[in-house]
């Protein structure tokens, strides 16, 4: 028998999956539901306990996490008949890792009072990174939650996160899905610029191995990018690690949010039309680096090298389009946090490492956020470089009949931040 | 033979076919160019002369109208070998009523006198209307030349135009371009207004002749909407009346110019890739009604009525997403013209009766003129319904995937707005 403790799990997904083996793999018995039989398989075979009932897979569980797709979902699975709340023991901790609306995590912490299970410690623990770093137990976590939770259930939180990776996001629950919800700014942005990108390079001519090269070892570098691209030149999106679904959903608690807070959110509102329409498209259920289809129907591997002046010149527009995309998802994800009062140093030395990050987002975040926080120094930060450089892949782009829809919209900004052309002027269209 | 003087005319195409005919009726005498041989056959069988010589069509004719597509066509047909200029009598009046840069035409005033041919008085005068009001000579024309071009020359363009239609533009040559130019932002938004709002109401369900009586009938009414639901209705599209390359055409040269004067035109933009899309999808040389289809592949009229309640409400949400577009679009529009010096009280009366007008413009477009001239009392006109109108559009539209990308991009501007939530705090963002 093993000493460590015995876990209840709930959607063993590809995040999910990745998760709760590596708990198997870390000693602790790991008792797994999912809708899904072969997946419950997979699961047996990699030394997990399967369970076709929530409420026997919660049954004597101390500690519980649920990772499953939406708070549809999630309300479900832990409220439902036979669901999870009904089966766990008295003083459980239950963590909801699943990328939710912070409304609906803090109304998970009422709803469990409501129906007398006050006693169950409910930690609020969105995650980030990946299906690979799920399963090496390096994810990013964001945790809100009360301190007795916190007391009794973050040492799973380190099981399955990296040193440094564990954001505690002071709040209570609810603070853990903001953080994470902020964080989905940038990754809604990024996304799809991996798509827009790769398009614009195609359609000029160049081939995505050579894009790929360029953008990973420059100032246009995200984690998305590099993560992605790998899928993009292999045509990887069937299923691929990370569906339209997914993103779509996570965007959609953006601009909800934004909605009913009255806060501007251009990019991720322009993302979401264009995750809609790949949607649309049925490319829903597929990889999310598939919907570089919006913008070209053949592999980007495919084109024929061109001769180096021509490449170097057209590979600097791709550069220019997305370091003016990155800087705009930086003002927008940083304008957006302190608007919902997310701790903003620690908003920026999660996003720096985790899957929301980017070269320009590390290197003018933190002017952004001195500039917000009132220090001084970083006003006269010129957006004419970026603004400069975004002209050039447009008219480009408007040459060659190419949709640049981020690119447009970051151009927008740029300009309406006006003659003074600074991250102070940008930062001000935020503040509403 | 009559005693009106002889008529050149090149560019026999949906709009210069209207207007050459209508002059034809006026009984003045016109030899007309084109490259299309059926277009010179049909010319000819309604009284016109057909000429397959740019030169010999201008041999002796002291009035000139160029009305071809583009300003690359124009410069071919003005000044390349045997072209118009070549063919001109001294002191000539030569009208390019073709949508061009301002600064396309006023290179031509400038080659003109480097070629030799400053005797030859030029009028730049584009127009707007469609081929319907082409052919009934009740065109709006937007016209800067000097006077002593306009003294010699304006009698053509009354012609042509409808009493209170012709709009002389201080400024001399570009002028007209301008105003122009200005005329087509709003006719570039609403352009593909119609589609999205076409497209959003066939995804909720409605049938596009419930929707065209309701808009026809309110506050979401503008100019191209009555125009272009008769094609959408009828799926009108092969060729149409007006061309997508044809508007695409025009918001290049409107983002082109706020590019080079760093301005913002979000909705231009949006706009413009909405163009772009549709042209990648082929929909290129049929009419811009036919956009529709980027939101439903199916006929918008095969929808069977909804029961009335359920009916009332979704068209209400067509209106306010309409509604919000327009408004937007105005304050897009008068903002541009002002940073380009466009008289405003000019361009308030011609859009208001021209194809770029709107309930909207109409109604809050003197609010706006006044809160840049500086005059008080319309600060507080409040945007808060227009921004609870779309939001509750966006909001049904998230739920059901339905993009609307010009939906979103008015509500990021009224949400930039601020708390203040006025036309004043509107027209700010495009103060730069």
């Amino acid at each position: 028998m093993s000493s460590k403790p015995a876990i209840g799990f709930c959607g063993l997904g590809a995040m999910g999956f990745g998760m709760a083996t590596h708990l198997v793999k870390q000693g602790y018995p790991v008792t797994g539901f999912d809708v899904y039989a072969p997946t419950l398989e997979r699961f047996s075979a990699a030394g997990g306990t399967p369970s076709t009932s929530l409420s026997e897979s919660a049954k004597d569980k101390a500690y519980y996490i649920c990772m499953v797709a939406t708070a549809q979902q999630a309300e479900q699975a832990l409220f439902g008949d036979d669901g999870i709340v009904a089966g766990l023991p008295q003083g459980a901790v239950l963590y909801l890792t699943s990328t939710v609306p912070s409304s609906y995590a803090q109304s998970v912490e009422k709803k469990l009072a409501d129906v007398g299970r006050g006693d169950i410690f409910f930690i609020d623990a969105p995650v980030s990174g990946g299906a690979i770093r799920a399963a090496d137990g390096t994810l990013s976590i964001m945790a809100g939650a009360s301190e007795a939770a916190f007391e009794k259930g973050k040492f799973l939180l380190d099981e399955l996160t990296a040193p440094a990776k564990l954001f505690i996001v002071a709040g209570g629950v609810g603070a853990g899905s903001n953080m994470k919800m902020v964080h989905q700014v940038l990754a809604a942005i990024h996304i799809i610029s991996v798509s827009e990108a790769f398009g614009f390079a195609a359609r000029l001519g160049l081939n995505g191995s050579d894009v790929r090269e360029h953008v990973i070892g420059g100032k246009a570098w995200s984690w998305m990018f590099e993560n992605r691209s790998v899928r993009t030149l292999k045509e990887d999106y069937f299923p691929g690690a990370s569906a339209v679904t997914i993103i779509l959903k996570d965007t959609g608690i953006i601009t909800s949010m934004a909605n009913l807070v009255d806060f501007p959110v251009p990019l991720c509102s322009i993302a979401e039309q264009l995750y809609i329409t790949g949607l649309n498209k049925d490319f829903g259920a597929q990889d999310d680096a598939g919907l570089v289809r919006l913008w070209t129907s053949e592999p980007v591997t495919s084109l024929a090298p061109l001769a180096d002046e021509d490449k170097k010149a057209k590979l600097e527009l791709v550069s220019n389009l997305l370091n003016g995309i990155h800087l705009c998802a930086a003002a927008e994800g940083i304008s957006f946090a302190k608007h919902l009062g997310v701790p903003l140093a620690q908003y920026y030395e999660l996003c720096v490492e985790a899957a929301g990050g980017s070269t320009q987002y590390k290197e003018q975040g933190t002017k952004m956020i001195d500039i917000i926080e009132g220090k001084q120094g970083h006003e006269g930060a010129s957006l004419r470089s970026y603004r400069d450089g975004l002209k050039a892949a447009i008219t480009e782009a408007r040459d060659k009949k190419i949709p640049l829809h981020l690119g447009n919209g970051a151009l927008t900004l740029i300009e309406q931040a006006g003659k003074e052309q600074s991250l102070s002027s940008l930062l001000k269209l935020y503040s509403v």
